[in-house]
């Protein structure tokens, strides 16, 4: 070997990074007791857009001047989901536990695929609790994944699989002797339809049946849809219900799914990614009940349980059938005995990837802290909250609901007599970006029923009842405003 | 509403969960600077594992009580990858920069799938960068995701929907006329088999093509098996080649298997999970040029780049092809002109991913911070402390080297004249679990052409020379230890 000393990525001086460190934490802390104080977004100066054009760096920075770019490009300028008047999407809010637990985890920097070592165990108990959390059964088998996406493909492998009888691994779909076809209502997420791409079934494979009123599946059409696909020669293996749309939060009647999918012999599963977690509500054990009996289901932790980016997770009911889509033991990955590579459980055997970081970490800590009382109570005020800010719409001459509130998400839009669509989207679409614009709240769009929305969907710890009232009143003032200086009609 | 005060996960008192927080940075800084003091690996005790057995916890409990159990009962046993005498498999090392970014990340918690917020242009400079390191053209396009199982299987993805004429989207792979088959060596990572496998081409569509003594695949068996499969009425749309196979580091002939894709017209896919960041070094330009050529080129950020878990990237040359694989757009996604809506670009287009976490912070920060060129000099001092092992094994009668090194993985085994190869197999086990056992050292375990060998994988920017030096001897002595003490032959 060279006598040159050893390189590393070790600091020569660690107790200048270790203060830069205590630095970043205590600016951390303060942004957060902050946030509320913060405009919900901003824009990103020009001059400050140019600086991400600079190409690779070659040679060293202080970690100091690293952070004041960071501090200066990176933080004023978040997505904004942190924040008390940000109900955009369906993002959670984030919590202070998971962001410490995020450096405890990074510090580790434990692969959790394989072997006999604490993160595995961590992720293991995470998947015990969030069964427990469900009702499901505790033989049940599961996955932390990076995002409903990734938990509702992971199931839908699952389900392919078990209902191929095992040639589809080997043989793929061409040797299916018709086609396999999966059933959803029209307002399922996309990401149903992207997991039958991925998946070679193509988007076609994916039946979209009709809702009702209140956006909820049809399931009378359903049985024909399903009745004339067996007619046609295709082969049906899996019914998706929805606990709670991306649209407007509907609960597809998944009692009357699971009975379907019981008696035409199909997989159920659940996309629950943020309802799936009113279900420990005594107003909502109900409605989500049928979510103990589904063969999977897939909901997010990163949503309605304000753990940060990325955590989901995926339960299936016959772990057996987990394992069958998934596993392999190829040479480099031998488990032993003893040491690091032993224990029989890989949880690359029961998803696609094998590089899996420390999620279970942030979910561990945060459940452990708060305690799950404390979640169901927020889920409980957020669903409160909707409804308060549904009132408010409904009492206001200029604001109309778009869809029945049933969870957390309110579809809403400013609106004059005569006006005609157009001139609706128009004007609630200024109302969206001068909201944002403005500091003040983010709503996102959608469409319902043809009609422009305005949508809030409310999964945050932070907001308080005055912050829906100023969300009212200030799309009814930049409405007013909007409606005046400009000549619609 | 109700006229109880609103609840939140906020901490009451802010000041002494900062304290927490300035503690627990302060213990990981101490866990870092004193890695090389603690056992590489450590057994859990049985009265500790037993721990993760706890229910679901409803109530709350202090941090400073759940931050005991983590120091308990997590830190001690980790899988080990942070500590200098750590080859299993094949993992990174982490750093300090990037354990204290990912405190910032989970901080601001953005979700970096669309919108005009600043973790958006983070990633979008980090896939710059990315393309800039690799030499990849700039008008390529990208995507930050897990692991290289990830990296590979949107790759395959993209290359599968352009091969078939964007049909397959919409009618999966039962409406193309043959079976579409891809081709890569015997000793090809097992996660292109599963991508086959989820893609629902079936694990029969991977056509494995046998390896040379050097164990790279052998291109005149390649063409015949592709002509055969044109003749066959089989439809060859990839080919995968190999910078750095999982095995033993073999880097596939890859200018050789771009000129046979071009031949055939076939995409060429680089699975280049840690050998691809050798490329930058002069010594393996010409082994790596043909990346450059690439249709599409995955690797991973956590493995020789040494960033914590999960950070992986996948690059498509023709950005198109991989927008129309995945692009959709769907009414909650609507786009706007301003606000943090606006911009064209969605992560969400790019891949199976929309909930997707700040990956590219601790990228961005750490390649600032320690600039490429530190990154370079350590891969090529791992490449030379591989070749360092090997010549301490040649040097050692007892020692047998089972493969050539190539780039950073050592396959190996401790040997005594006329034993069969179970015995040397029990006896190799044998010493990998003591080494692990007795923290020592970290090897994971593989099979070369028959025979189980001790595998060394160099990808530690902690390791010095004398580590090696260490491992040699303790295989030798635990070697010895064994043979004495056990009757063999």
């Amino acid at each position: 070997m060279s006598t040159r000393p050893d390189l590393t990525l070790d600091p020569k001086n660690w107790d200048s990074l270790r203060k830069l460190g205590h630095q970043m934490l205590d600016d951390m802390f303060d942004y957060l007791q902050e946030v509320r104080e913060a405009p919900v977004w901003r824009l990103m100066p020009a001059s400050d857009q140019s600086k991400f054009e600079e190409g690779l760096p070659y040679r060293p920075q202080d970690p100091e001047a690293v952070y004041a770019d960071f501090k200066e490009l990176v933080l004023p300028y978040p997505t904004g989901n942190i924040h008390p008047r940000f109900w955009g999407w369906v993002m959670g809010s984030g919590n202070a536990v998971s962001m410490l637990a995020d450096m405890l985890a990074a510090t580790i920097n434990s692969n959790v695929c394989l072997g006999d070592h604490s993160a595995m165990k961590v992720e293991q108990q995470v998947l015990a609790w969030s069964k427990q959390l469900l009702g499901y059964p505790s033989s049940a088998s599961g996955l932390l994944v990076s995002g409903a996406s990734m938990a509702n493909l992971t199931a839908l492998i699952v389900a392919r699989n078990h209902a191929s009888g095992g040639d589809m691994r080997r043989l793929g779909a061409r040797a299916m002797a018709g086609e396999m076809v999966m059933y959803c209502s029209g307002e399922t997420h996309n990401c149903i339809r992207k997991a039958a791409e991925v998946m070679g079934m193509g988007a076609g494979s994916v039946r979209t049946v009709p809702v009702d009123e209140q956006f909820r599946i049809r399931t009378d059409l359903l049985e024909e849809i399903i009745q004339n696909d067996i007619a046609e020669g295709c082969i049906p293996f899996c019914i998706v219900g929805n606990a709670g749309t991306v649209n407007t939060g509907a609960i597809d009647p998944l009692d009357e799914l699971l009975a379907i999918s019981r008696k035409y012999g199909l997989w159920f599963h659940v996309d629950g990614a943020f309802g799936a977690l009113a279900k420990p509500l005594p107003e909502y054990a109900a409605l989500l009940h049928a979510i103990e009996e589904a063969d999977s289901v897939a909901f997010d932790y990163h949503k309605w349980m304000h753990i940060p980016y990325e955590a989901a997770c995926v339960l299936v009911r016959n772990a057996e059938a987990q394992r069958q889509a998934f596993a392999q033991t190829p040479n480099y990955l031998l488990q032993h005995e003893r040491g690091v590579s032993a224990g029989s459980h890989s949880f690359g055997d029961y998803g696609i990837e094998l590089s899996r970081g420390f999620k279970a970490l942030k979910i561990w800590m945060s459940l452990k802290t708060y305690g799950v009382f404390a979640f169901m109570a927020l889920i409980r005020q957020n669903i409160s909250q909707a409804r308060y800010l549904a009132q408010l719409i409904e009492q206001h001459p200029h604001l109309e609901l778009l869809a029945p509130v049933d969870l957390n998400i309110v579809c809403f839009r400013y609106i004059r007599t005569g006006w005609s669509s157009a001139t609706a989207q128009d004007v609630n679409k200024e109302i969206l970006m001068r909201l944002q614009e403005e500091g003040i709240a983010t709503v996102s769009a959608t469409v319902i029923q043809g009609r422009y929305a305005l949508r809030a969907a409310v999964s945050n710890h932070r907001s308080r009842a005055e912050d829906f009232d100023l969300l009212a009143a200030q799309v009814v003032r930049l409405g007013n405003v909007i409606t005046e200086s400009v000549c619609f009609g």
